[in-house]
């Protein structure tokens, strides 16, 4: 594929590397300010002509270059803002296949997936949610937790989460669902979902090892993207309806 | 429900326990030899008016009980001459709601069908089975590996199990299932499934506290086969189709 | 040995039952009220004669029991207030050996001392603990979790307990030690403590699958006080120092 | 510290960047063939008369270097020929300090001492080990898993590995040593010990996230070797005995 990069951060350069060695071209960046990238930059994404572009940048770049036409395939892994991201996506994907996850691992779209699964075979099971992530992260807990919490929740009517035990002094109530986070070292970030019922306990965890996976899910969300007819699309229906 | 036990060794004086806290009556056992149980003594499943008749025994007995009439729901654990157990139990499914598990814990049942769903979603991640128990226990791996393990070959055509690594001196094949059997103490049984791609890895794991767990599962099959059709049923079909 | 139970609750009979099927004798019971057990009644310590009494009781029992003079080698599993229990233990153990652990698991006590062992070789590090405990387990986090944390704290000068991280929006302090509670089913419980650094974490874990690990635990600490001269024992001194 | 490389492959490249980036200088390298570094070349390990030098390459390069003299003090990382490697240093460790192991990580030294720690407490219990790497490593089991079982093997006299519990059907003997091999996608490496004994489990887990973690350890011993006399210098001597 012909691969347009909207920002050039991080993620961006994984991409990019990744895209390489996998045999595909990046054709241009586009970027808030100077570009310090090996390639041409671009203003607007349908400039570079490309096949794809993907998207690791920030809301205020991404929503600024939807306020023109996109007629090119798009995949966008920007946080933050969620919900105007969204909305402005979904009105752009009458013009081109848009493709959008908070998470763009595609290991985290299968543990969902069997989160779900598992939600509708063990109703009677107390469900517990751990997250480990580096020394740095902010935020507690993970994005990706709060979206399998949100899986939970929908599921389980009348559930909700309980961060801290350390000051209560009662029994566990079965519509709790508990939410750790465990923050040391450069962990990447591991997730884990317990069931957990009498005498017996079934565990779903994932675990990331570099940030490599972010970009892998793009490029295979790229790779099929390219082939799909203009429209919103995630992991629940770019993969699952093949 | 009214309960007769087949056979009454470790297993059944579990579920006899089990099945008085939960409500239910015990209204006999079938043995092989002297009755010291504290329940009345029939020889034919039928002969106790029960509502429901639970095996654990052998494919001795209950083979033998199988070559008379049975309209009372059975549900039957026996291990060993699983084929020819299975083949009687499709015969006199003709005339009563028959159940049958090699493995009567609900958890094992469940992680079978998320290993299932797993295998869809996950074709490119190498897979590898790991599982543990007590120091007693003579055959590797569990019968409940062997289970998962078929559920895996099945789904990858090509594939087979690769035993032990020490000798080899080789890249791993992508058509390789690695199966590692773990032994000591009183580990009462866990069971993990283990899916590695570049940089991320997912994971599914049943951990058994106690027997208790087959226990259970062989009421909670009892108190569904109890409302049901004559038939053949097993986990896939008696909890799946509700 | 000959043992006196001093209680008559769960731990006392599946302390009775290991005691007899590994050879030893129980001798008689202390109970407040009605002595429901198969074991002859004694009103105080001495009285049995037996070779040691292991005390699974409540503070209101082991207390009043400790007024008098006790000579018997003495065993307390007795959780809730410690100090005075403690207190008065101390002041006994002029006239007897007498051992005190608020857990009575070896493998705990072995846990505590891998712990020291790794806060020495690895300062560098960020330290999480975690514990898994049943749904009826009203107080977080576990006692023995708790003992392990002051371990950490002991060694750690400046550093201080973390239990929620889901309202803060900093980055971990280095001086933290995250603390975990996770609860569901019927899990006995699970401790782990967790250092992380760049690239690397190193685990510390125990899992309890019964009871009768503190049962185990005290009468191997039984076998062992019976040797021993007059004095206060713990798990550090006893065993540690052969 | 003024830094001179030998090789520089992968291993070397990852500790000239984390050297630079912890404020230290690359002063050359010593390779096999055409330098293809951004640093001067070197024939002779002391003629870049730098504060230390770090080995990461093959026992054909090393061993012949070895053949000068040595000053400079040399931290080497070089697997195979291992015992040809160890008794070349440490002839020459009379005349410079000199650092080996086999394993560079901290982290995993660390292990092997808490195991150690355990071994000696846990004697009662049954012990397996487990290891995972990525799926193109050729050996089975690990470098390391080799050397944590070492440790076991001496300290239980008596005790054996067993690699394929598949084709057996007894019970575990207590001298048996569990050990197993996982292989899948590109994961680092993990290694677990694992104690089991009457209900209880004790683990001790290492895991690596990337290769850094052996350029650290090389970086952190070389840091500690400068300020000692000559002599021959592992994890055991450098570190524990501050």
């Amino acid at each position: 594929m012909r691969i347009l990069l909207v920002g050039y951060g991080t993620m961006n350069k994984i991409t990019a590397r990744l895209a390489e060695e996998g045999g595909h071209e990046v054709v241009g960046v586009i970027v808030n300010g100077d570009n310090h990238s090996p390639y041409p930059t671009f203003q607007n994404i349908d400039d570079a002509q490309a096949d794809v572009a993907i998207d690791f940048s920030h809301p205020a770049l991404i929503l600024r270059l939807l306020e023109n036409e996109v007629a090119t395939p798009l995949v966008v892994a920007t946080t933050g803002e969620k919900e105007a991201v969204i909305s402005k996506l979904k009105d752009k994907s009458r013009e081109a296949p848009i493709f959008f996850s908070a998470n763009m691992s595609y290991g985290v779209h299968v543990m969902n997936s069997l989160l779900k699964k598992a939600l509708g075979l063990l109703e009677e099971f107390d469900l517990e949610m751990v997250e480990r992530h580096h020394n740095k992260k902010v935020d507690a807990p993970s994005g990706t937790l709060v979206k399998l919490l949100d899986t939970a929740l929908d599921h389980r009517r009348g559930s909700y989460p309980v961060y801290d035990r350390s000051n209560t002094n009662e029994k566990r109530s079965s519509d709790e669902i508990g939410v750790s986070a465990i923050r040391g070292g450069s962990i990447v970030g591991t997730h884990d979902v317990i069931f957990a019922k009498d005498d017996e306990v079934i565990e779903i965890t994932h675990q990331a090892q570099s940030k490599e996976i972010f970009s892998n899910g793009a490029l295979k969300a790229a790779a099929e993207l390219v082939h799909r007819p203009k429209g919103f699309y995630d992991y629940n229906n770019l993969f699952e309806e093949r």
